[in-house]
């Protein structure tokens, strides 16, 4: 048998449709999984669809060895301990030069830990973040590959043709920097990006039409106009309000508990409307710019957090490219993305996107209306958690004075932190206690 | 030489403090530190303040011989790379059934992948986050050791002399649970309770009298009393209000970028006064009212997050003990912590500390001051990001129905995730956009 042009491990739904992308993209590749019925079903898939050059393997040295050198394998196995014991079982049979792609969820630090180690045995490792979910990796994903450039080159060619194509955008991939920066992108990425209420298909398929034309507007533009096949009303209202439990971070989500949240809602009921009278039409447009505005915020967030760790970590990521290679295949794909790339493209080291002269204005034509939003909520007892901490993240950023003072104050009394002085140069500490006591 | 009873490695002044504490309640202690220096330097110490038995060493291997077996090392060195370097150097002179006790602030995940690793070599390992400062280090911190319940007890005595001591609540240190549980519930007790405003010290002080009697409050009105030694006016005016550089997250804290607010604050410049006229004692008392409420959910979150890591885990963990050993030591000390450790004793299963009924009914009686505080804050412009959140996580914690039936839904309709009815028992997947794109 011809060798392959690259392998693949861990094959769950995720795994088995990349590995069939790949296929389907022209490029002979070999799978394999611990649990081998998992081989035999994605041999089955790639027969059905088209009898695509997938070979499957029962063992890794045989996997391995069915690969050309230098080798590739991709993983997508859970992040943690099941990457640590799947390289393990790969290196084993890996030879000088063969290199390593994670495609999984992995947190940043273990990418570069597992970086150095593999370097020690001169092996080459990335961390690729993969964002689609897997109608993207079978379809075309957003795909941000971090770590060794070398390898990222190796199977470039590959990944071009794999990704989400964005017609005027290109390929949805870049090499995104070095060390974890492309898991950390993918992490950042992940959080970004939450919409609020707003109850008809026509709002939100209106929405579509301007500056909030995005995948999640014009999916839920779809979604409130289906009727329930099963009974009276719209099938939304049949949903259970209860998120799904995959996933990091699912124990401290209010949506997830459900059954506290009924308790509660007996103990705390009572009536929270504030009387006051709303106009339908305006509140539907207050909330459209609220959104916007808070949208611009998120997205202003969520790129600082990536420009400073790449500053810390000398990554130097570009974050103009990011903007775009998310243009498909993941779910924050919007139009939005286009001006992002823009404001970085007319200023390269902007230092937040709130203050994009576009941006700016945009923000300053919305404010009353998000500020109008945010109150008529909590006067009635309405929580918007993104909309009132993106306004809280406004407001702290545009003060050039904030109660930090106090903060440094209060960690200059007990751990005796030192404090500076907004009037002279110089370090100060200060014995608050025994100047504040001896006064008594 | 006879041997010492335990050793400590790091000697920044964290270490040096808490060696010089283990020192001074009677525990001849050896002390290592790679630059030698500070070796030097914390001998002279234990000298200079009342001839502790504290014994300095240059190299490795005569630290650890010269320390009692089993032998406990504590490391008190920066998280992350260090640790392991420290691991390494330690490990190659240690012998089966000696232990390491990590008092760093380390990620807990990496704290459980070390247990296992010692675990293989026959080592010990205890993962022991440190409360309270340099001050607290040196005159009582709060412990909160985690991981190998053989280790704790070998070390327990000295545990329970050096930590802070509280009447009534005893010594500030419990044995927290296996794994990584010691840093985890350290993580999340330094992210909980954040004070907002509030600019007068007799408006602190008479507060401190009441519900929120706590270090934080006490030492805000002692600040606030003092006038600067180098000009007009209040020193707290004075002091930059830009926070350190030290620790983690110090790059997404808005708080740190001063110069790029300032710059901020001329693009969004304009008058967010709201023109409402406000009652100065009836704000003082909202303000008043609407920091308990918040303080109430921020512990309520800390401890669920730490309640949920548990039941994941199996780490068994006591929250009333937790909140007892807070009491001293660390900053968060507050007569509130009586009340949650009495929640506790009630209920050892609440499911959150909002509805306790104590709590449920102070929440009640002041959740209108509560809103009125953070809109007039936004009406004004003005950032209170702790007080909004936690408004946000109380008005989401109350609803027993919030809008994750949309996110459920869009779930479905991208990656076909799937979703519950309420309706009905099951599993269910729509195809939305075919339904919807048909109809038109």
């Amino acid at each position: 048998m011809a060798l392959t042009r690259i392998g693949l491990a861990g094959l769950a739904v995720m795994g088995q449709n990349l590995a069939l992308n790949i296929a389907e993209k022209g490029f002979p590749i070999s799978v394999y999984n611990r649990t081998t019925s998992k081989v035999d079903e994605t041999v089955q898939r790639a027969k059905l669809e088209g009898n695509l050059p997938l070979y499957g393997f029962h063992d890794p040295a045989s996997f391995v060895n069915s690969i050309q050198k230098p080798r590739v394998v991709i993983m997508l196995v859970k992040a943690g301990a099941p990457v640590d014991q799947t390289i393990a079982t790969l290196a084993a049979h890996l030879e000088q030069g063969d290199c390593i792609v994670d495609g999984g969820n992995e947190w940043y630090e273990n990418t570069e830990r597992r970086e150095k180690a593999m370097e020690e045995r001169g092996l080459l490792y990335l961390g690729m973040g993969v964002s689609g979910g897997e109608e993207g990796a079978r379809h075309g994903p957003s795909m941000m590959p971090g770590g060794s450039l070398e390898a990222y080159q190796y199977i470039e060619d590959i990944l071009l043709k794999v990704s989400a194509q964005v017609p005027d955008s290109g390929p949805c991939v870049t090499y995104i920097g070095k060390g974890g920066s492309g898991n950390f992108v993918k992490m950042v990425l992940k959080s970004v990006g939450k919409l609020t209420n707003g109850e008809l298909q026509q709002v939100f398929a209106e929405w579509n039409k301007g500056e909030l034309l995005s995948f999640l507007v014009e999916i839920t533009a779809d979604i409130f106009s289906i009727k329930d096949d099963q009974g009276e009303g719209y099938l939304v209202d049949k949903v259970l309000d209860k998120t799904g439990m995959k996933g990091t971070g699912k124990w401290t989500v209010l949506s997830g508990l459900k059954d506290e949240r009924v308790a509660a809602s007996k103990i705390f009921q009572g009536d929270y409307s504030s009387g006051e009278t709303v106009d339908k039409a305006q509140l539907i447009e207050d909330v459209r710019k609220a959104l916007y505005a808070s949208k611009i915020c998120s997205y202003a967030q969520g790129m600082n957090i990536i420009k400073a760790k790449s500053t810390e970590k000398g990554w130097g990521l570009n974050l103009g490219e990011l903007a775009r290679i998310w243009k498909g295949g993941c779910i924050i794909r919007a139009s939005f993305l286009d001006r992002i790339k823009k404001a970085y493209d007319r200023n390269g080291e902007l230092a937040n996107l709130l203050i994009d002269p576009e941006f700016a204005q945009e923000i300053m034509d919305r404010q009353a209306a998000w500020r109008r939003v945010v109150c008529l909520a909590i006067n009635n007892g309405v929580s918007t958690p993104g909309m009132s901490a993106s306004l809280a993240y406004f407001d702290s950023y545009r003060r050039d004075r904030l109660p930090a003072n106090l903060v440094q104050a209060q960690r200059d009394y007990f751990g005796a932190h030192t404090y500076e002085r907004v009037d002279m140069p110089g370090s100060f500490h200060t014995e608050w206690y025994k100047i504040a006591n001896s006064k008594i």
